[in-house]
């Protein structure tokens, strides 16, 4: 149970680089939406090792950045940058490193799912802000019952809808505090709100966070909190972490933010609580399942704020500068054979 | 043109001292929804002097809260705690104070609306965090979408809503630095934003705000703004501050917020501008006029997000609780013979 953000050493021995030092054996298949500045700066990186560009700044602003690696390419690749499929980077028999644009790297770690010496660096780092942002988005409109002066606005009614709250001396509790997490405590800290971090190392603090507990405190700091901020990545130990129990410990104008995974929140439970009043509102950018079904009662819970799994999506174009600098930073060390940051296998 | 919060020297000569020290000859009529423990206190605070209460706690959520002086008590109140109507205080004819829990004032300063020996102190203070916070919270809604997702969560869709925006690193141009411009822009420093303050007396700085600016540098600064978040009361000099011209001045991905008064923003150039995309959106809490008509196309204008006035309502406990402070305290100076706090006339 830790937040997906914090569980990759900074830095390791790249691996990648046993037995593969000759240059002219090596390439680098490029599916990020570079421009013509960054591919020069990726070019210089890259030292002598061959590297093909394979997608257009024209995809930058897209929600979903699209990868693959062309057919011609695939025996000869050592080294891919983008999110391709897994079973296209599995029929890649020489490829040696693998660097996610995204944050969680499930599918390419996942037992069988790619060559024992491919080596999978993420993109932690990029997502802090623009998940942490998002959040933050959430929380205050539901404590200002934006979500009830949408529907009256789209019904052309000038009506009050009743009190609201402040972040003010409230209490956030931050589920899993990596980046994301820590850079929405910060957020929160800044608006006048104490800060819990809980992580599965609770000796190991996190900026932004007042207080650090373990798992084991989780239910006393339930009680006590005015905001529940999620960022769990999908495990076993997370599956419902937030199930009926937990719910009904939550005080009764609490809110409830996820932009982790979406199971890490029994949806039955939740609906449930929010039907009956038990907690404030929840403001999910994630569900279970995703996509959501058209028919989900959860759409219509006037306390549910919902989001499309787009918090992490590149429309920000600091997501995107951010990604690009962590693979530039790589592509250095994939030349100089020195260990990789965010190295996830 | 300045902020409605601005103007009242802290603490003038009370004036309603004069010509009446005599204890028995005084009324105080408090409607303020004050709870037991907070009535004894006003009790305290008045001395001697005489006080009814006639208001309940059970008011105290409502969002319009009611004043009326009992019609037996008129010819007698010698001062009064409330938002009764102009006619009726100026039916007392023995009335020296009236203290108001709102910040506005206009209704009761306006010539020949009160007999020229009745003082008025107003609320301020109070509402700089409940309004301060709602302008942040429709700043936030608009930067990420949220109105979007909105009505595709009406509407059951699963739909990514594009690019959004970081206020880290923007600018925010505040019109009107007083009690709420100044708390508006604290929370905007918070979170990364440089904060620049427009006031009609550049000479005096405000919490909150790196740059303070005259009304001549308006034009200037609106072409730099990412956010203008306005707080200026009505007065002939802020009628369509921002009007065409002005609004043309604007980046197309400026946020304009209004919490002030509705005419300071010309409501048919608003609504040309954003249904053109000539600026990124606009969150109301005040509308020209007010309440918005049903039949008004504000109301479907995608890139708006309206609130019917409510930002300074007595939705958060905190306000109510301000406003009982600072009459509480102006009860102790009337028994006192000390100048009030908040006179605005």
């Amino acid at each position: 149970m830790e937040s997906q953000q914090d569980t990759a050493p900074e830095a390791q021995s790249a691996g990648a680089s046993s037995g593969n030092r000759n240059i002219s054996s090596r390439l680098i298949v490029n599916a990020l939406p570079v421009n013509d500045e960054e591919r020069k700066r990726f070019v210089q990186a890259a030292g002598g090792i061959r590297q093909k560009f394979v997608n257009s700044v024209a995809d930058r602003g897209n929600m979903l950045w699209h990868a693959e690696v062309p057919e011609e390419l695939q025996t000869e690749v050592t080294a891919i940058l983008g999110n391709v499929k897994p079973e296209q980077a599995s029929a890649c028999p020489r490829l040696e490193w693998l660097q996610t644009w995204s944050a969680g790297v499930d599918r390419y770690v996942a037992p069988g799912a790619l060559g024992e010496h491919t080596v999978v660096t993420n993109a932690t780092g990029a997502y802090g802000l623009p998940v942490g942002e998002h959040m933050f988005a959430l929380m205050w409109a539901l404590m200002k019952q934006l979500p009830d002066y949408s529907r009256n606005q789209a019904a052309h009614r000038w009506e009050d809808a009743g009190d609201v709250l402040s972040p003010q001396g409230g209490s956030v509790v931050v589920i899993g505090t990596g980046d994301i997490g820590s850079y929405f405590a910060r957020l929160a800290k800044s608006v006048g709100m104490h800060t819990y971090g809980v992580r599965r190392d609770a000796s190991r603090g996190a900026d932004g966070i007042d207080e650090i507990h373990s798992f084991d405190d989780l239910d006393d700091l339930l009680a006590l909190a005015d905001v529940v901020a999620m960022v769990v990545p999908s495990t076993p130990q997370t599956h419902h972490l937030l199930d009926a129990r937990r719910l009904a410990l939550l005080k009764p104008n609490a809110i409830v933010i996820n932009a982790g995974r979406g199971d890490a929140i029994d949806p039955k439970a939740l609906l449930d609580v929010l039907h009956e009043g038990g907690i404030r509102g929840a403001g999910l950018d994630v569900t279970e399942p995703e996509p959501l079904p058209a028919d989900d009662p959860l759409w219509d819970e006037p306390r549910c704020l919902i989001t499309p799994h787009v918090a992490g999506g590149n429309h920000l174009a600091q997501t995107s500068t951010a990604i690009i600098s962590i693979a530039l930073e790589n592509v250095r060390r994939y030349a100089a054979g020195k260990p990789f940051i965010n190295r996830r296998r």
